[in-house]
């Protein structure tokens, strides 16, 4: 490999978010070290987007939330050179696995930090992005969340394992990083769709296209980003220069998003016109499930950034995404 | 046992808060069961306040990190009846020793927390009083913390997993907890005095009466609560009913706090007044030591509680009090 190749590493790096991620780094000629335990993530996901196959990428499968498989990894990446950013995506993205057991989120949203850390550390690597989460806030009612709402009371171990994860990121910064850009993704949607309300709705169409059963009562008001604008985000915080503290930041649309019955009724426009829609009770879809809440994202506003598409453009835009790719899949 | 008697369970309870504590819980007719690894807990410590030979007290050798150790321990408990309350104060206390290793407060400070919740669980309790810390805030300059002045950006491993174990308390509120009240104390002073800057003040003039080495320039001040004030804190809030959320309290002075070199000298006057001082540079102790901060208890004030001592007070109340336990000791 040629030594003047910058090197990234992004855990969690077959999932959703971190093959849109991988596609940029590689376009700056950088060298992208996956870890991925691959049971979320998925050879599939890599193959979406011809990843599998650059020479540019190493593949690690590596369970970062293991001391011994972070070890190995570490020997591995060091044999590569000495990459200079980790992005940290790897978590468990089942929200109410996680709630049913909290050993789940323990494990791969909060000792996966853990061990990363020690990894950055051991590798000399001193500028990490982080993953986090809008589920840190936990209910907040009608008050608008800046990144400096407290308290922070999560109500779903996921949330409660990213804020832990954030603290201590925050606490490496104060001992060794020399830069931590901390993001609270809201909801991402695009594609390859690994999980969420587009794809479950449209699979559940798939099985029977005359019905859609939607948990709740469907008036759940969510703010959704595409992963194009996510990723625009990071790439320019990336670019900025921040010293002292961890740098925290809401990522997410300016709008205050969009219902879950207006996703279901967009998702059957598209997928099955004629299907009828049934609801079920309440506001929440889940133990750990914040009803509502509105984001505020005036900093990263304040740094040039605005999503180019809105929580009704992104979910509209996400709902072929997802289509073509089944249908080209299948 | 008579089946009447009301049971709480006490994490940490032969360190130095623990056995205050328990003592106004005896004083209540409970009995207590104390969780303790013995590691920086002692038999010392119980036997200061004669703990250790009360009828009413049943000592459970057991590190609450550690799975088994809680399985074991639940066994025990069960077969005395079913506690209605656990006060969680088992953590790491060395600081400088959780910044230099992770895996001390991960384990001491965080994991402990992990697994009596399981513990609370499986033995059906469900009131928990947690001891959190300032340390979970970090560094925010002048800025008055007020319990939702965000974002919380800690500074040592210790403050990183004191916030991941208020995250998961709050993630357990909204699955099976009743009651889940924080307590975010400031520094507390008393007997047994384990750690801290008057004992090591303290030892250092019985060791050489003519010098007293301070680390850093001695300018850093920080705010001190005796440890009578801060149990009264606590059991008002205690006796409160809250609902809807895990209710996080700063609990503090209302004064701004002593300076290290305050303290010195008072320690110096106390046990041996023609030592001299010297200062160090700096005014950071060790990394992760936050230099300064002041600290909002409008909240705990509104609901009727006052400190009864400044922190001037306070600390001029511990020499004494960890001076004549230090003679009648040796």
């Amino acid at each position: 490999m040629n030594s003047s190749i910058k090197i990234s590493i992004v855990s969690g790096g077959a999932g959703f978010i971190g093959t849109n991620l991988i596609q940029k780094l590689l376009i700056e000629n950088r060298h992208v070290v996956i870890l991925d335990s691959m049971i979320r993530g998925s050879k599939k996901n890599l193959e979406f987007f011809n990843i599998a196959d650059n020479p540019n990428v190493t593949v690690l499968i590596c369970d970062c939330s293991d001391p011994l498989q972070i070890e190995c990894a570490s020997e591995r990446i060091l044999e590569l050179g000495v990459p200079d950013e980790l992005w940290h995506l790897a978590a468990n993205s089942d929200i109410p696995a996680g709630v049913e057991n909290p050993a789940v989120d323990l494990k791969d949203t909060f000792m996966t930090t853990f061990h990363l850390l020690n990894l950055m550390k051991n590798c000399n690597i001193d500028i990490l992005h982080f993953a986090s989460s809008s589920a840190i806030y936990g209910d907040h009612g009608d008050n608008v969340l800046a990144e400096n709402t407290g308290p922070y009371l999560p109500i779903s171990n996921y949330g409660a394992m990213k804020l832990a994860s954030e603290a201590l990121i925050s606490s490496a910064f104060e001992s060794f990083l020399k830069k931590a850009n901390i993001f609270r993704f809201p909801n991402v949607v695009g594609i390859p769709a690994t999980h969420g309300v587009i794809l479950d709705f449209i699979n559940k169409l798939k099985v029977n296209n005359t019905r859609l059963d939607v948990l709740g009562d469907g008036s759940q008001m969510k703010s959704y980003l595409h992963v194009s604008d996510l990723l625009e985000a990071m790439f320019l915080v990336r670019s900025l220069d921040f010293f002292g503290k961890a740098q925290v930041l809401n990522v997410g649309p300016i709008d205050s998003g969009v219902t879950v019955s207006w996703i279901a009724k967009k998702v059957v426009e598209h997928i099955s016109p004629k299907a009828e829609i049934f609801y079920g009770s309440g506001n929440k879809g889940w133990v750990g499930d914040v009803p509502k809440f509105s984001y505020s994202t005036d900093l990263i506003q304040s740094y040039g950034w605005k999503p180019k598409l809105s929580s009704q453009e992104s979910i509209i835009l996400a709902i072929q995404e997802i289509d073509y790719a089944l249908n080209a899949s299948s």
